[in-house]
C-alpha cells in the first residue's frame, strides 16, 4: 500500500519548502527592482510547440501524452515558447519593450543528477521589442543583481559571455552551410561534457576535415577578444560581433558588475533559438554545470507564428543554484524558523469560553498563533511553545477564573505580566 | 505555425498574475497566522495512488501517462493523497500534531466549465495527529479568517455543516450496508447537481425501496440538529455524531464565526476518504459551485500505508474564488497597478557613463527602476515614466553636462530638486 515519490522529483517538507521561498522570494524581488512584471504559462503546453523548433535533444526529452481528446500534449520543459506563444496572441495591445519575469515549474525526462532533477523550478528573465545592447547587458546585470543579493561574489561565480553572431560569421569563414549551423551548435555545446580527445574525434568525424576542426578548437579555447581578432584577421561579420561583445562588456562595467565577466567563446548553448551574444554562469573553479545561462533569440516570435521582433532572455534553475549556496554557507543564515508572535496556553478545558475567542481574535488581527489541543498540563504547553518558537505566551489559568485576568509571558526574557483580559483585547484591536 | 493554449488552462499575463499573487499571497498569510506551516509535493504522482482510494470518479477525470520507464504516473488532481504520502515517509520524525498548508498547482482532466478548469491552484490546510474536534473547528476558522480577509461577510458566503459519521449511522439504521457506504456517498453527493426528480428516480432504482429513499431524502433536506435529532430517535451512533456537531458549532460560536454556520445534512462531499463533519462554502443566493469543501479522515493515513493517525483539512479552489471575488467587486481594489520607484531618463546617450552605473545602484540598492531603450526625446521617456507608475524620474541632461549635477522629479508634485551626482549617489548608500 505504500507508493513511493516519483523518481527525479522532490518532496518539500517545511523545511525544503523554506529553502525553495526563500530562493523564489529572492528571483521575484531582484526581478521586480530590475524592472521586470510578473507572467506564467500553463504547465501544459501542445508537444508540436517543442518538436517545432526545439531541436531533437530536448523533444527526447521531456514527458508528453495524448489526452482523452486525442492531442499531445507535453509538461512543459522550458518556459521560452511558451512565452513566445503568450506574446504573439497579444503582440499589438502590450507596451513594448515588454519585460517579463517568471518562475515555471518545469519538467525533463532525462536520467535524474546532482543538480539536474526531472522536475524543477526556474527563473525566466526576458526582454522583448529592442535589440538594443543594452538589454542583453541588463539580462546579465539583473542576473548578477540575485547572485550578489544571495551573497555571492566574483570569487564565487564568473560570467562566460560569448556570441552566436561571432561563432556563427567564424563557422562561415570555414565554409560550413547556414544549414549546418544549428547541429554545430548542438554538438559544440557537449565539448565541456567531454574529455578532449572524445571531442576532438566528435568533431573530426563531423567536419571530415582536421584542419577546420583544430581551427574552430583553436577558437574555443581563445581566452580574449583581442586574440579572437588578430587571429581571424579582416570579415566585416566577425569584426561587427566583436564590436558588439566590446560594447556590451563596457556597459557591464558601467553598471559596476564588469568584474565577473569573462569572454569564453567555448560557450555555445545547445538550443537552436539563440542568435546574438549568449552567456552562462559558472561556478569558479567549481565542477558544477551551468548555474543559469542565456542569450539573445531574435527569431523566435517570427519562428512561432508572430512579428519579426528581438528578444533576449535567461534562465536560471533551483538545483544547482541550491547546491551552491548550501556548498558556500549561504542558505541556513538567511533562512528563518518559523516564528510564533503568540501561543496561548490554558490549564482550564476549552470549555473556559475565552480561550478560542482569544486565539482568533489575535489570528485575525494578524498575530502569527497557535495553541496546543491538550490543555492538561501548563508546563506541557509551554514547552511546545518554546518548540515553536513562540515570542510570547498567553497564560489562561487561575488568575482568569478569579479576577478575569490573564498572563502575558515574553518567552525570551520570561518577564510576565498580568492584563486584565478586556485592556487585553482593546489593545489588540487598537494595535491594528 | 501558431499554436493555441490547450484547452482548459489559463494564461498569466501580468494583470491575470497580478490577481493569482492577489490571491494565493493572502492563503500563505491567513494560514501562517492559524499556525500552519508551507508544504508541497511534486506535481507528477504514481498513477496508483488514485486509482487505490479516491474512488473512480477522480480516476476518469485525471490526466495519466506511462513514462518512457513504463511507470503510470499522473498529474496530480488533488492534494490530500500526496500529503498522506509524504507525512507516513517520515511519520516518526515529525512533531505531532502536523498543521501543514500548501497551494499545489491541479489537473483535472474534466469538461472545462465556469468556475473548473482543468489547471488549476488550490489551497489546502489539514492538521494531522488530533482528533480533537476543535482542529474540526479551526479548520473552518481558517477557511473563514481567509474569505473575510478577502472581504467577503456572512451576507456573501455560508459554511454548510454535516457529518459522514451521522450519514453513516443513519443509513445504516435502515440497513444499508458498510460495503455499500462508499457508493452511496457519490451518489448523495451529486443531489444538488441534478433536478429534484431526477435524483429522487435515481435514489430509488439504487435502493429499490421506496420507504427507505424517501427517508434518506427527508434527512437531507432537515434544516436542525434539533429535528434530526427529533425524527431519528434514540441511537447511540447518532446521538455522538449530533453531540459533535453541537460541540463544533459552540466552538465556532466562541471563534466568533457563528454566524457563518449552518447544518446541512445535505452536504456529504463526493470522496470516499472523509470519516466525521464535512463542510462546503457556498456563496449565499449563488449559483456557483462550492467555494471550498473538507472535513475529517480519520483513515486516510492508515489506508496510505501508514499508522492509524487522525486528520482533518480543507480544499479551496482559485476559480470559483476568483469569480465570486470579482463580482463582489472585491478584487481590483486590492490590486495595486505596478509602481516603479525610479525612472531613469538621459537626452545624452547611454555613452554618458553615468547613466547605467546611477540605474544599477538604485537597484542594487532596493529601488525598482526602469529606464527607456532609447534616450533620444526626453518628453517621451517623461511619457514612458507616467505610463509606468514611476514616482519618481531622474534626469541626466545639460545640468549633468555642465556641473555633475542630476534633476529628480516628483511625478506625482511635478516638483524638481536639482542635487549635485555624488550628494545623491551618497543618500543613496547611505539609505540602506
Amino acid at each position: 500500500m505504500k507508493i513511493p515519490p516519483v523518481k527525479g522529483t522532490r518532496d518539500f517538507y517545511p523545511a525544503e519548502m523554506a529553502v525553495r521561498n526563500y530562493i523564489i522570494d529572492g528571483w521575484k524581488k531582484v526581478s521586480i527592482r530590475n524592472g521586470f512584471e510578473e507572467f506564467d504559462s500553463p504547465i501544459l503546453e501542445h508537444l508540436q510547440m517543442y518538436t517545432q523548433k526545439s531541436g531533437a535533444e530536448i523533444v527526447e526529452q521531456l514527458f508528453s501524452f495524448k489526452d482523452r481528446g486525442d492531442r499531445d500534449l507535453a509538461l512543459i520543459p522550458e518556459m521560452t515558447p511558451s512565452l513566445a506563444r503568450m506574446v504573439n496572441q497579444k503582440i499589438n495591445s502590450l507596451p513594448k519593450p515588454i519585460k517579463w519575469f517568471s518562475v515555471p515549474r518545469l519538467f525533463r525526462a532525462e536520467r535524474p543528477q546532482k543538480g539536474r532533477l526531472r522536475e524543477f523550478f526556474q527563473w525566466n528573465i526576458d526582454i522583448i521589442g529592442t535589440d538594443s545592447i543594452a538589454a542583453d547587458a541588463e539580462i546579465i546585470f539583473t542576473t548578477l543583481d540575485y547572485l550578489q543579493y544571495a551573497g555571492l561574489s566574483e570569487n564565487d561565480v564568473v560570467v562566460k559571455v560569448s556570441s552566436r553572431k561571432l561563432l556563427a560569421a567564424f563557422l562561415k569563414s570555414l565554409s560550413i552551410a547556414e544549414n549546418d549551423l544549428p547541429g554545430m551548435y548542438a554538438m559544440l555545446d557537449k565539448k565541456p561534457k567531454m574529455p578532449a580527445d572524445t571531442f576532438a574525434a566528435v568533431l573530426n568525424e563531423k567536419l571530415s576535415d582536421k584542419d577546420r576542426a583544430s581551427k574552430i578548437l583553436a577558437f574555443m579555447e581563445t581566452d580574449s577578444l583581442e586574440k579572437i581578432k588578430k587571429s581571424l584577421g579582416v570579415n566585416q561579420k566577425i569584426d561587427d560581433a566583436i564590436n558588439e561583445l566590446l560594447e556590451h562588456h563596457r556597459l557591464l562595467n558601467e553598471m559596476g558588475v564588469g568584474r565577473f565577466y569573462k569572454f569564453d567563446p567555448g560557450i555555445v548553448r545547445g538550443l537552436a533559438y539563440y542568435t546574438g551574444i549568449v552567456f552562462e554562469v559558472h561556478a569558479v573553479g567549481g565542477e558544477l554545470r551551468a548555474i543559469c545561462g542565456g542569450g539573445r533569440y531574435d527569431n523566435l516570435l517570427k519562428d512561432f507564428g508572430g512579428p519579426d521582433i528581438p528578444a533576449v532572455g535567461m534562465g536560471f534553475g533551483d538545483c544547482v543554484l541550491e547546491i551552491l549556496l548550501r556548498e558556500k554557507g549561504l542558505l541556513d543564515k538567511h533562512i528563518k524558523k518559523p516564528e510564533l508572535d503568540y501561543f496561548v496556553v490554558s490549564d482550564k478545558s476549552f470549555e473556559e469560553n475565552i480561550f478560542f475567542d482569544l486565539v482568533a481574535k489575535l489570528r485575525r488581527n494578524g498575530f502569527i498563533t497557535d495553541f496546543s489541543y491538550k490543555t492538561d498540563n501548563l508546563s506541557k504547553q509551554l514547552k511546545t511553545a518554546s518548540e515553536k518558537n513562540a515570542k510570547k505566551c498567553i497564560i489562561i489559568s487561575k488568575e482568569y477564573s478569579d479576577s478575569k485576568q490573564i498572563i502575558v509571558k515574553d518567552m525570551a526574557t520570561g518577564e510576565q505580566q498580568t492584563i486584565p483580559i478586556d485592556k487585553f483585547m482593546d489593545g489588540l484591536i487598537n494595535s491594528k
